[in-house]
């Protein structure tokens, strides 16, 4: 497999954007684990036309996608496809992106680095704008639902190599965005790491690689 | 108490739009019971800032806010406060608004009245437009989440009378949609019904108003 040739890492704390084709694989590689990743998705050809929290979860019937289920978009077209997941299989898709209003908030002063802002930076790098930030897809983030309707924000549960895979159902542009969070300690209470995007040929399958706690010598 | 004569009907499939003051209050009646209302609402000075379903969630660590505390925008301000609640206090804000892609999906042939046109409709009847229909704050709506995730849409239970009342907490244009949802069965399984916003004058006390099922003569 090539795929490491065909790498984008993801700075902690920042964001890269890629253009999918339709039918491509994209893998979001969580590499010290316990890395938030906010996943967004836009149509290529009209970027107003975005992956949708809410429109997914109407069309599925579901908090969030089963394999081989597809997120759609605000106008209710599949746009990515859940092919595979390596990880434990927890990720949210409730919470809004965190951006300068959100630190403030929590009490930072000066500046913070944010997944809205690292939005923008990353679709201006491939020559997009987008006047609105979807709600994210929170890969590898670990959000409890209680019984009366409460929020807990737990510490992600990937290790290091843990991966969940996406197609393309559309010609798009993926933009993931290493979460910034240390305030809240959804990172493993770790200080932010990187992750990675790697492309596999279309049609490549999505065979499982494995990760550390996979094999029963490492657990 | 005169609300009566500050009533707004929201005919059965339509939607209404009002504008409020800040410190203003607004109750969002179910005549006839068991009708789901989308509710929308925008910042009166720049529409493109409007309630977010996930910035809410995020800000209260709730899937829905309990009795005073507030909706927020997409920059994190508060825009209205839930200051009221007769109904049995079950609500949506997860589920998407409908709009002819879903009415098409659910198989439905030819024209459906639908939440989203209907936004764009009242929106336009008071000189605005909004490029997004934000997810929408569906109240008296009933869907339950299971352990694994899956939603389950049921008949809302709210009783004739019941209401819920908002204080703005900006200037905003609030948008009621008496939902045209009659393929999903979360209107009762009833034909769609209206709906009446009461605006009350500024600072008059949230007062309770018995609603049918408060009193044990009628249970």
């Amino acid at each position: 497999m090539n795929s490491t040739r065909r790498r984008t890492v993801v700075p902690a704390r920042d964001a890269r954007a890629v253009r999918l084709a339709a039918g491509d694989r994209v893998r979001v590689v969580d590499l010290e684990g316990r890395q938030v990743g906010d996943v967004f998705c836009f149509a290529a050809e009209d970027p107003s036309e975005a992956l949708s929290a809410a429109h997914t979860r109407t069309q599925l019937g579901r908090l969030f996608p089963a394999l081989w289920e597809s997120f759609v978009t605000d106008r209710r077209r599949p746009i990515l496809t859940l092919v595979d997941d390596t990880s434990p299989g927890v990720h949210d898709m409730l919470i809004a992106a965190c951006d300068p209003a959100r630190y403030q908030a929590l009490g930072v002063e000066g500046r913070h680095a944010s997944c809205a802002e690292n939005l923008h930076r990353a679709l201006g790098e491939v020559g997009l704008r987008t006047a609105v930030v979807p709600q994210p897809v929170n890969v590898f983030m670990r959000i409890s639902i209680e019984e009366d309707g409460g929020l807990t924000w737990l510490p992600a549960l990937s290790l290091p190599g843990d991966s969940v895979t996406f197609e393309a159902a559309m010609d798009c542009v993926l933009v993931v965005s290493a979460c910034p969070q240390d305030v809240v300690g959804i990172n493993g209470g770790n200080e932010p790491t990187a992750l990675a995007l790697d492309l596999l040929p279309a049609h490549e399958p999505a065979e499982r690689v494995p990760a550390l706690h996979d094999t029963g010598d490492e657990q």
